[in-house]
């Protein structure tokens, strides 16, 4: 069955609160939720995802495409962003121009949705309305108030929805984190009487639904982290998520307790710190050592927070265990703490990061280690609390991959609910006894290729894998007017191995080989353009398979002159 | 420092041992070692590695290169296989015709390289010797005794190697397996007997250096799948390696023990099977359903055992799990067992596998759910027994990437021994007081791109990453004699997404602006080819870049008539 391409030719009923996930249902990445009702439509999150090793070369940030909404206009009256991770607000400034509604969200969000639609030029476009926590406010046929949860980033927020009326209850990103160590607690109070009044529908976080218990503290990662860094005598560099307010909170503390000094390596930490700052968080944060006062400072009283913990090549933490960092080399029995997971499909650009350090004698510390990470989603223990205090009818897991929303959707319906699972692109009418899917809506990706968005489909993206495989070959042959070839063919390569022969003999091989079939040709087929092209790729192709075992793509010219 | 390209141009000493790895050191794969003695050279394993993120597109599988051994000739008198894994004896094929020696192994890893050297139409060339476990033969100088140990492949062995008056135990894969399930114990005796006469060197595996304890049994495995399996009411299918005959052996016995018959699904299944049996392994292996006759068989009765343990797109379980697989399409409640560890840098195809199953309410079941799956290589515990029945001088630790070796070091260094890293291409003398490295001797990787070895440094391979990223344009322009361009310029492009202008306005666009460039071309450049080429990609790549935000790869062709 063809996707709808365009959401308003679904036949959409009178009264029906719908709820169409376009990006995050089947991925931990690039949410991207629409609620509609008569005709008035909310998007919840507009994130991003990063390539992994299915997406075409040349592409590294990827958004839902939300070509489907092109005939909404007007119709979408709000964009609402429940916090500030990458997969939640990072495509706001290259969504937003196909959006165009007001945005909202609550203060550190807003800053952080800021700097994302200044760094695009949008912000003189862009009506950015910042919310409290507990508001609870009117978007059409919509009412959305903003519950405070705890996460590993300040100001995530479950929404309540209550439109046609049906309560829904969409809880974002979130975990119980009972010492949350920087912001709000989470609002239990707030959650159990919802509970108590009805809710229809939870549409939640899938993301840890396969791990039994409870995700852990702060607080408890706070002690894990001190006793490693208490323990070390010489330098110690920790890596983080740089938008862990509470982990570089705790960071603070432990430089205090440990008689350490903090410097900060890479941007991202800079800009979140001062977010943070900005918004009334990491108050008791010490004075910084700028990197260029470290050599005054003691080994023993140096603590460094260093961006990349994902290994990325370009961050301060890579560039550390390469040697390449230009403010401090790492010498041995130094000791790195990685305070983060390893995003599935990091792993080996870790363990080599690992390497370089071991290389070094610097003591590597990884959550495999001790306690110094906590995961900021809720694991088994905790969905069920949040399924006992909402009492919801139906619970939909999003945000998740396929075997965490499995394992969600299972869980829910152990505790006596009933569950539907969804993909992208499944437009669910939430009206009525239970949930159902009503139609396919088209849903995709959208790589950013330099400075353009472009279908993850696109041929041109296809065709990049086809000529990394096995390079590419230019022919050029010039014809007069009787068909007869001028000159000698002219071949160009790139990424063709030309072993032992040598650049210039293969192309001379090859140059050969195309007068050859050329010399073949029919009269008749050498009246067509592109009937010679076809026999040169075909012909040559089959040439280079036979000679090399491989088969690059091939650009022919036939120039008539 | 660069590499001595010739080993024999390395400055070797009369009566000196020495080591040489070319491969597995610093990496887990391609395993390649020389041990040389007064100008006579034996070679230990010959193995392939697999592509992983950093390997140029188009390559899957790596060698080591051995070109610094090209002068060597007649002086490699033996070539030496410990075990049948890939890493150990899989590049034999593609090597042997630089190598050209003798090949040395026993029965199971004979029956093994006779398939790789038939694969590569070399069966008749080359001598191959079937040893047998406990086997003392003399090459040239070397004394080399092969002693049985237990890994996950039967007839993994040391060899321990006398020349020089050294002693020198080369342990190759090993594990301390009490209960095997298959094939010979590993012989603890010899061990204590050498051990007890005098060790100087032990050079070996770093796989579970970083592993406290000991890699556990076959046996338990057994069990292990054993629970798992009975408490099934419907189909199972288990992947594992191939090459592990004790895992047949086990789901072999529990097929018996829980009523249901094996059927076999994928090419290397069959075929370890048959080298199993036809070296007198696996005898009460059961009879085998053919997948054909699946139909007629209960569900309950059904144990599959299907090839693609680390998700190959390519291989049985990839294809189940994509519902892609001609004879059995998986259902509700059947149950896939990954009896195997998840390699690094396969997590996400792995995961992908298990949202697959999962989303056809599958259980899956790996070895983070139960005990399935057992490592083939020691743990700290394992190793520390190995160096105390040993009591070696000195340990070389081999066969890991960095941070294993670094932790073999570590605990051959607690143990009381010298410990010395290194590195593929350290020359090592192990004569004298303490093993030292003499020299840097070239190594490297080849990649096998199509039918031929490409050293994966070769340019061609690093064209075909910036290919991948920004695609390709080619451009042709043809000038007459007084220089003047004689049509339009032509262009075809690859991998360059068009957007919303479309290929055709694209490609006009671009001949324009090259039209444009060459219309302002000085007299001077304009009689050179060079010239004319090295303007245009320099414009126009910054026109695009500007245009696009891409750097795509530019072919240009100039031609005169």
């Amino acid at each position: 069955m063809k996707p709808i391409a365009n959401l308003l030719d679904a036949s959409l009923a009178r009264d029906v609160l719908y709820f169409l996930p376009l990006g995050g249902s089947g991925e931990i990445g690039m949410n991207f939720n629409l609620y509609g009702l008569n005709d008035q439509w909310i998007a919840v999150d507009v994130g991003i995802t990063f390539a992994d090793d299915t997406t075409p070369p040349g592409i590294e940030i990827i958004t839902p495409d939300p070509s489907a909404l092109k005939q909404l206009g007007d119709r979408l009256i709000a964009i609402i962003i429940t916090h500030a991770h990458e997969d939640h607000v990072g495509a706001l400034g290259y969504l937003w121009p196909k959006l165009k509604a007001p945005v909202y969200c609550t203060g550190f969000t807003a800053s952080v949705a800021e700097r994302k639609l200044g760094e695009a030029g949008l912000l003189d476009q862009v009506a950015l309305h910042r919310v409290h926590p507990g508001d609870r406010r009117a978007f059409g046929p919509f009412w959305v108030e903003w519950i405070s949860l705890t996460h590993s980033i300040p100001e995530s927020h479950a929404l309540c929805i209550e439109a046609a009326g049906l309560r829904v209850v969409h809880t974002g990103d979130w975990k119980l984190d009972p010492h949350p160590v920087e912001g709000v607690h989470y609002d239990d109070r707030r959650l159990m009487a919802l509970g108590e009044t009805g809710v229809d529908v939870v549409i939640g976080d899938s993301t840890n639904a396969t791990v039994e218990g409870w995700s852990g503290s702060e607080a408890e990662c706070h002690r894990g982290l001190l006793d490693v860094i208490a323990k070390e005598t010489n330098r110690v560099c920790v890596t983080c998520f740089s938008s862990n307010t509470a982990r570089l909170a705790s960071l603070g503390r432990i430089a205090q307790e440990t008689g350490r000094r903090i410097t900060i390596l890479g941007r991202s930490l800079f800009q979140y710190v001062a977010t943070a700052k900005a918004n009334g968080y990491l108050r008791d944060f010490p004075e910084l050592v700028p990197p260029e006062d470290l050599d005054y400072l003691p080994k023993s009283e140096q603590l460094i927070l260093a961006t990349g913990s994902q290994g990325e090549a370009r961050a301060a933490m890579a560039r550390l265990a390469r040697g390449e960092h230009h403010s401090l080399v790492l010498e041995a029995d130094d000791c790195v703490v990685f305070s983060s997971k390893v995003i599935p499909g990091n792993e080996k650009k870790l363990f080599r990061l690992y390497d370089l350090l071991s290389a070094k004698r610097v003591h590597v510390v990884t959550e495999a280690d001790a306690l110094v990470h906590v995961s900021g989603h809720p694991c088994r223990d905790e969905l069920a609390w949040m399924y006992r205090a909402l009492q919801p009818t139906t619970v939909i897991p999003v945000h998740g991959e396929g075997r965490h929303m499995t394992a969600h959707a299972e869980l829910a319906r152990g505790l006596g609910c009933t569950a539907l699972t969804v993909q992208n692109g499944d437009l669910v009418s939430l009206s009525g006894t239970t949930p159902t899917i009503k139609a396919k809506i088209a849903s995709g990706r959208l790589g950013l290729s330099g400075s353009s968005l472009v279908p993850l489909s696109d041929r041109a993206l296809s065709e990049r894998r086809a000529l990394a495989l096995g390079g590419v070959i230019s022919v050029t042959v010039i014809l007069d007017k009787k068909s007869r070839l001028v000159g000698r063919a002219q071949i160009e390569l790139m990424g063709v191995p030309s072993g032992e022969l040598g650049v210039d003999a293969l192309k001379s091989e090859l140059a050969f080989a195309v007068e050859e079939i050329i010399s073949e040709l029919s009269s008749r087929v050498l009246q067509s353009d592109d009937a010679i092209r076809e026999t040169i790729q075909r012909e040559l192709g089959h040439s280079i398979h036979q000679w090399m075992g491989v088969r690059p793509r091939q650009l022919v010219q036939v120039i008539r002159i």
